[in-house]
């Protein structure tokens, strides 16, 4: 489960900050390169996540290093971190990689904080699972890497094609209020998506479009019997969201009615808070879907220090010179990272 | 200052919600494909951005369809709007391009939100400029929008080249501490950054990499003389942050030795709260450096909700059915759109 | 409009607090009866009411006392108040009326708290009108008593006929939610509705028991045409109670269908929060149906202080002796008040 | 201990909501009047009360129902309730009983809010006994429930005579103000106090009528000797109310003198904060006597939902169709409550 | 009015911080005795005091420097000052005046600090007068440095000789509640002062001691008559402290008896926001007797900071260098302060 | 380590409330001086100081009592104490003492409060000791008693010869700015200091007056080996204060460069919430140097109540008559305390 080779704008610098392009240019005119090592570290408790596609980056751009003068250590995808943890150690000439400092840190800091938003999702619904269904709050150029981080923080699903498939998993969804508009009509919706789609397509029907919650999820039921999967509530803020008491209503009458097998899924502004109040009511869902709390989690910081030069510890004001004790780290094996 | 083409990732629909897919997918089998208004309304006051963006896509994915049977309205890029006001309003074949939903909403999601956030820093350190160079936290394959984003909330320059040329300008930035860590010496450093760039990049030198900020200040600007176009403040957390009384003593000792034409820029954890701040203890910052306040800004939440089907208003259970008056909306040229 | 004359335990001091009885059993025996002046005041800024009631327990317990030695002056039922002034003042021979001071505070004590609330409310909701049916939250004893207190603060109506005839107007109301279920469906009791209750009774019908609310007024409009007064709004809590969206959702959907004579009347949890939370977001609510919250005001304290005996002012410690300036209070006629 | 038959005016539904007499009009004109199940709950934790009286109303109001048509479960005065326990079941053809709903809620609301308020005082002041005296606070034809239901919640007295004929116990209570004022000196009203009144009144003298509490507390007991039951505190507001530091004092100055058997009772705004404030200091109260904590509790919302009509699981939108498990319910045998 | 010559304990250097005296050995051994310029500042807003003081100290230290290397520049006692304005600039060889910068800034540190805390009282209580009576709670060796603040801050009035006489005024006291207690009975108290005593002194008697302090207040007025000035009321925090409603009272008493001459002094945990208390509710006090808040009010920090050496501009880091504009600043007379 | 004989000017009761000096003048004339017992107690609780101060003035204005009619119990110097202890109990003839009463309670209360701060401070810190230096902040004539109480609460050194001579130890202190900005250069000053100054001085050496304070730390350590005892971090406000990552980098440097043995002191705004921040940041600082919190720490408030009159209990309203129960009281043998 891992993102593909790098885009040639990343690689030409181009996302890069200006200053380091500058640097690089003193540096050669100035006839300097040192052989430096720079850690990386993040500023809070969190999921690590994004350092995997790192690696390929680095492994890209000291492609045509001397061997004895490349040294990569590093943490993974998936670990838990702390606040100035090192999570990535590299020692190279400097002028190979400067430039990709701004590419290494964004790749992690993003997906950190998506991975570190879905776990506390996660760990707020467990044993129920999450999915994950952000795409809609993100650039496309980056939702693949969304729902992957979501799935690296613990969600069991995620929503688009091009992110299922970087977790090497098949991409979940329901169906939209759209279908069930042009249909006029949430049974007749539901009926179609169980006669046109593929076995190996859960039957979860959206109830909410327009009529009563409660009267739709009886009314599913009844068309597609054992077919259906599960029903998704997702109320509109207008209506006063999916309550706690809702859930349990729609529970009691399904139950009542005999179907008992049917699924409940809820969507609708849930974040961890919202996600507990559900459990601490004794609401019976049985898996959450989560959008904006995940793909709207901000940015963990990432910071590069060299702290050595030739061999010399240094750092700037602030900082401790020298290497920091970091047991963790395992060395990166670069031309396997980058055959990947 | 435009986007470019849609990449094909984007145009298969790889980060659309799988929901669409299996959604164009039931109405193909059935033989629907009604004609529908699909408004898009975001949840907050803010700065829209991206909707330049996502009319390429739509003029892309609309190329063939039938011209009396389509129409496109939108607001544009850098407009103010309010919470539920309609933005963009898209009458079409419903499987034209229901498929990218996803992708249109979140091209706006991600750049408003940083739009937004980069116009707050603007607005409170008005008449004073604010540059963004918030690359770091962000995936590098977005990193020209959010400098993009950026630049359309108010700030004056980015720092990626990628950025900048998407927003017509020339990248903005110093010189990171690695230089000066290399040289060994903030003033070597900046000799070397004099001696090899050429003069239309301004000499703007960090300060407080080895010694005190004060200090250090005054030996560059011996060093360098006219030459010196500002220094940059940006001392670290761990000895306490720039301070408002840090800014008025570095300019009162510049001053007192001559040195009143060097600017002082800030950087260093800014929002538009820090900004106030300074502004409210008198200190004289020359410009605003910000970083995560604008990157880590989280997406503005945006809904397309279908109003009309074949001419009837329609809505789902929460939402009221029909066009809503929205007389800021300007029609679409595609065509002009599909040849940016 | 008035409450008619004491009941017989009243008057028999049952519900005396004892130890003005025992007072009353000393006095006797030592011989004792001054002339003596007493003072009633609140500790509120409130809408008075109750004191009408007081004026007819005390011309009938003062009856018989001779003409010279009586004086009462008091303000009257839906006078507003200030803390600490006075309301009442009574001159007589103590022990013609000590013994009913429990009385005469009790009936203002929880009239002018109600009337009070239901000033609050009807202040909040002006121009448009409130109903007051809190029946359920009080004593059956007592519940024509609130009635006519919160149509004293403002309210246009109270639900009970006892309480509608002390205030002198037809009692308020729409249909219960028993009676829809007995109906099986809301359209069928609507008919019902209409087909058997004469015309003086407006044609409110409850909307939210079986089906989503929107939905069924619309049904109910169809079904009744012209006829149809107004519907009522009244979604539990555990569907997310009456929002302002919701109000605006089932007023446009009305309005599209040509129903812009349908009133919509809300209830459920109302107080003046709640009730300037509908206006402030715009909410066409037509009227507003309170409860608990006026029913279940706390009352207002009464307290009465002798302050002249036999004509030399005195007082306890902590109190002003002698009569307080009051040049709002007017005389009581007694013999018209004991004839009401 | 109970409370009589109900008043013609609440079997007349002169205290019912409108609407419950309208809907007894339509089903009679249309010939309906299903058998149904009604179950009652209340919103909080509480001590109900009410629910005896209810009982009698309903037994009386069932009279003439077939015995086979009529099942009536309920809980007691003095139970302990959780929010959406059920504590009151009928069964019974719904005309018969569907316009006393009203009635019945409104006994145990406010009855339930007062028990449930003097239970709070009395968990707080234990073992120190409670004494309710709120008669002045609540309309005098429902201080007698006032005055049963605080002893419901475990107060050991309450002040009028008709209240604590309810209760079965003798009424509680000291002197008034006005009586110290009449005799111009606390002393000379205690003597009169002991000299006219019998053996089984105990000795309770107010004592912060005229002079500081100590001083009259010491005259006080020097004048009655061991015949002096207690002293009662009651300092107003204007004078700081009574304090922990004042109930010390008159304590220690009292056992000084040899008066270590007079006890002190404490009133004045007493609420649970303000007696655990008192325990809390270690001051030394024998009982306290609170006022409007307990007559100024708000209601408690009782709701009645039917359940099952002719033996179908029925429910409005909200809640959940058929019978509620409630373990705790017992019969109710209703020609014993109707001799009562 | 002006403090003392310095104590031969401070001209000695006893009270300052050692490590000036360190500083003083090494100058002195390294043959160094500068010219320097120190300013001083406050660090908050306040009203200046104890500078008067610490003009007479450095005109004592400086009494043998050469004339033309000396001088000296301050504002006065009284002035109202701002965070960090300049209120002392003294120009000197560093060695004849170092070693005194921990007297000179402490003699304003804590004088400062009490004449704000009075002036922020009198503030409160205009036009009423307040009296500082804090030497209870200061070493004895100050208490005339607290009473001349207080005056300094705008009280008209102080409670010791030594702290009257400094500030030119005759002392403010009543009776302390020892005499009563020795005397026994308030007004025996009360005709003992009034025999006594000379007729330069107003008669104010304290009436809280015995009895209730209405009751005391007339019973004083009817013995001294005419020649009662006022009554202090100090009633002690376990009765409830003073509060407006006694101040009323007792004012309505006294002047219901026909001693509206008598002036109400009140006492007792007063600070500005209880004296708001008093007057925002309509209290009558004729003046505010204040201890601890003026007493034990923080010192307000000032610094002494080297601006100039030989004729240098020199700082410390984080302050600007050279002299600081202060317009307000008077030239000081050293040899009229010297004659003080 | 004791205080001296006391001044003349208190011994002759200038620092005296007046109205004790009128309270001696009435009783003179009226021929009184009973026997009486004071008790005196404090407010809070708190760390006792100043009573050994307050022990020598009692022994010396008692000097020629009666010895019979003479006793006085006391708590110590660092004793803790509760609210409303006994500390000290005086039974004498009224006259003798009476006027003594605001000095007694002065000495405590300022040094009491004094001590108490210390003790947070020293809590906080342990196990690395405190050192005082607050006496820039009260008047000089006190700054002994500030020292004596500080080193009472648990600081282990204060900073002035005064103060430190009644404590019995030597002072502490490093070098202020002043000696550091005549010199041009840090390392040039800590050279004099070292030169100049015997070997009981501990060389520590402020760091921060010129440059960065790691980069001044080393040059310390290097111009002074072994002999540099100390650095002392004193960074000012406007530079960000001390922070815990400063003092954990210098820390770092310094044993990076071969100097653990050099101490780090921190001052500068220091009380006991930052001395915990920098402990739970595990920054290591060998000594904290408390100034403002301890000095500016507000007066404990203690009152003398007189509770026995020639042997009969007696006591104003609000207090108990009598002695208090005070076990820990122990006699003070007054000719001793005389003799100090």
């Amino acid at each position: 489960m891992l993102r593909r080779r790098p885009s040639k704008e990343i690689l030409a610098g181009e996302s890069a900050d200006v200053y380091f392009a500058r640097a690089e240019e003193i540096l050669r005119r100035e006839g300097l390169d040192p052989l430096v090592t720079m850690e990386v570290f993040g500023r809070a408790d969190a999921v690590l996540c994004g350092i995997d596609e790192a690696k390929i980056l680095i492994a890209h751009v000291l492609e045509h290093a001397a061997p004895d003068e490349v040294s990569v250590e590093a943490l993974d995808d998936g670990d838990t971190i702390g606040p100035k943890e090192i999570v990535l150690r590299i020692r190279a000439r400097y002028r190979q990689f400067g430039l990709y400092e701004t590419a290494v840190l964004g790749m992690m800091a993003q997906a950190t904080g998506w991975a570190t938003a879905a776990r506390e999702c996660v760990t707020a619904a467990a044993p129920q699972p999450v999915i994950s269904f952000g795409a809609r709050h993100v650039h496309p150029d980056v939702s693949d890497t969304l729902d992957y981080a979501a799935i690296v923080g613990g969600c069991v699903g995620a929503s688009t094609p091009a992110g299922a498939r970087l977790a090497g998993l098949a991409p979940t969804g329901t169906m939209p209020h759209s279908l069930v508009l042009i249909f006029g009509d949430t049974v007749k919706a539901a009926e179609a998506f169980d006669r046109d789609l593929g076995p190996d397509v859960p039957r979860i029907v959206l109830v909410d479009t327009f009529r009563d919650e409660a009267e739709e999820a009886l009314r599913v039921a009844e068309a597609l019997g054992d077919r259906l999967y599960g029903i998704r509530l997702d109320t509109p803020a207008e209506r006063g969201r999916v309550t706690a008491d809702l859930v349990t209503e729609v529970r009691a009458r399904l139950d009542q009615a005999g179907y008992s097998g049917v699924r409940i899924i809820v969507s609708g502004g849930l974040d961890p808070e919202r996600i507990r109040y559900f459990k601490e009511h004794g609401a019976q869902v049985d898996s959450f879907a989560v959008g904006s709390y995940i793909s709207g989690a901000s940015p963990v910081d990432f910071t590069g220090d060299i702290k050595e030069i030739d061999g010399r510890p240094i750092a700037k004001r602030g900082r401790i010179p020298g290497l920091t004790a970091s047991p963790r780290l395992k060395p990166v094996d670069l031309p396997t990272w980058r055959a990947t």
